[in-house]
């Protein structure tokens, strides 16, 4: 059946949308027997009002602006089906914008969607992802979020206050490693994570103070940053095996270099976990179906859009919301990882 | 450095912004000395115009609109980011709806994207992968085709004549499972895909097809369609496992489908592609690190998103394009298929 709009309502009632609107939205009065007629139609249709329809009257589009860096990696599609689910109920619709990890494009995103007249911007990646960020990226968002209810997901701008939902990194990178120093391990390496990105700085001074806290030594030659790709955990997994000693467990910086770790082990001979433990961060879908099945940090990227979706309709209500809604990760036991041998 | 926009230079010129686009587009006269100043300010800034500038004088937003039915499936972010690269050198960016396979959502998004005026539509999945699309759903995409550039990938709507880009399935199927008859086998399932979907009947026609061109017996009780979802792909491969008499090898309708098959295989103790050999379908980015590393068809995901903004970009310009660009899949021979044993 085709969707039945608020002009099919107006039509058949022989009325004016915003009357229909006016009677939707209680915003004004309407006569009793133009009202009766319209609620008549509107039950004959079991007619859903959407926020298309509730715009009219309201001036607001019904949109969220999403700007993610790279929707290739299924860490970004993830937490955005959670927003889509949350979204769902109140009828709003997503424009989704894709940077590529190129600041130039996240300003020309956020002009177009300012532009497009979107109610509120979610913010993923990017400049708010950096260790040291440009002053004038900085200003442009917070210009931006002054104008137009704005969150950031899993990042912040510094000296700024701008509403931020996120997941506990640092919590979930302890996790990680006292998983692995309770099943006995004591050589830990640290593999990925590109060291101008705060989700690299943020895991490794964790994982530094793990190890201190379980009276561990860090050995330097065994923390392996470079980037977030799976070729990167093959590569910088080589390094490791043609070092003379090796750790027996590696924490590695996101699932993606934990799968091409756990793929350049394989390929050299090794059995995992019961050569080398390995444990990634995220949780993709994918996480649960390689072979073997990734121990791995939870992000909750389905809950993290969610609530980036209820934080921002509260803003877009006007109604007082957090600067910091946090996530407890949690952190998900499953092959790659076993006791030390 | 903060990208230069077009506001800049004609401040710095003291000029407005239309005589910048102007001189920008040759579109009208400037006044010589006016002009000279103007290049003097694009050339010290190396000032690159956009598409949000060009549009200014054009009516052009530089902006296509992308409806994909879900980016949780890898291979729609792979389209995506061909058609990224492809619109990069003509500055055209993308404001991208996911339409979780929901055709009233489809609907919802085609008259935002009108209301938006994006410059063109590329439209993935959902009604066009129908086997019967309803009437008003064919309708209402012709009549919005009649307005904006619209391409149509991996689809099609029966009795129109949209423009289409897809790539050829029924080849790709063949080239599958002559592969398989190769390395010696002649019991051959078919796993996954639902129904009433396209992309499910035409590998099913050319699987059988291509079965009797090689003289092999189709096993009826060995076809099982399904979904599309990994798990799908895993609960077939039990029921295949439970028959007395099973294939030993099996076609999957896509890569999830297969990564699912090889995991319920191995769990019930087979060696891949020892005991069994799976081929899937599309060349997702993990098909190529998963363990075994999958035998599959590449869509040319990526080659597929080019094309489709090439050829858009063709029709906003005008420009005569064909009713139907076809690309060529590709076997890509790893790890899961091997000689019958």
């Amino acid at each position: 059946m085709r969707q039945v709009t608020i002009y099919d309502i107006a039509k058949e009632a022989n009325v004016s949308v915003s009357t229909v609107s006016r009677v939707l939205n209680d915003t004004a009065p309407v006569k009793r027997s133009t009202r009766a007629k319209i609620e008549e139609v509107i039950q004959k249709h079991n007619f859903q009002p959407n926020a298309m329809a509730r715009s009219l009257l309201t001036n607001e589009t019904g949109i969220i602006g999403v700007i993610v860096p790279d929707l290739t990696n299924p860490f970004f599609p993830e937490v955005f089906a959670g927003a889509e689910e949350e979204a769902q109920q109140s009828g709003h619709t997503f424009l989704l914008s894709n940077t590529i990890g190129d600041y130039a494009k996240e300003s020309q995103y956020l002009s177009i969607l300012r532009e497009k007249r979107v109610d509120g911007i979610i913010f993923l990646g990017g400049r708010i992802n950096l260790k040291h960020c440009e002053e004038h990226l900085v200003q442009e968002l917070v210009q931006c979020a002054s104008v137009i209810p704005t969150v950031l997901v899993n990042g912040a701008l510094r000296k700024t206050d701008l509403v931020r939902v996120v997941t506990d990194e640092s919590a979930g990178t302890a996790l990680a490693v006292r998983h692995l120093t309770l099943l006995g391990h004591r050589e830990i390496g640290f593999i990925g994570g590109e060291s101008h990105m705060t989700t690299t700085s943020i895991k490794l001074r964790a994982f530094r103070k793990t190890m201190k806290d379980e009276g561990l030594d860090v050995r330097e030659e065994w923390l392996l940053p470079d980037s977030f790709s799976i070729d990167s955990g093959k590569r910088q997994m080589l390094k490791l095996l043609a070092m003379e000693e090796r750790p027996t467990a590696v924490f590695c910086v996101n699932d993606y270099t934990a799968i091409g770790a756990i793929k350049a082990a394989t390929e050299a001979g090794l059995s995992i976990p019961d050569d080398m433990s390995i444990v990634g961060f995220d949780d993709i879908p994918l996480a649960h179906h390689f072979i073997p099945e990734l121990t791995t940090v939870s992000q909750q990227a389905h809950e993290l859009g969610r609530t980036a979706v209820k934080v921002l309709k509260a803003m877009m209500n006007n109604e007082k919301v957090k600067k910091l809604t946090s996530l407890e990760p949690q952190l998900i036991i499953r092959q790659s990882s076993g006791l030390r041998s």
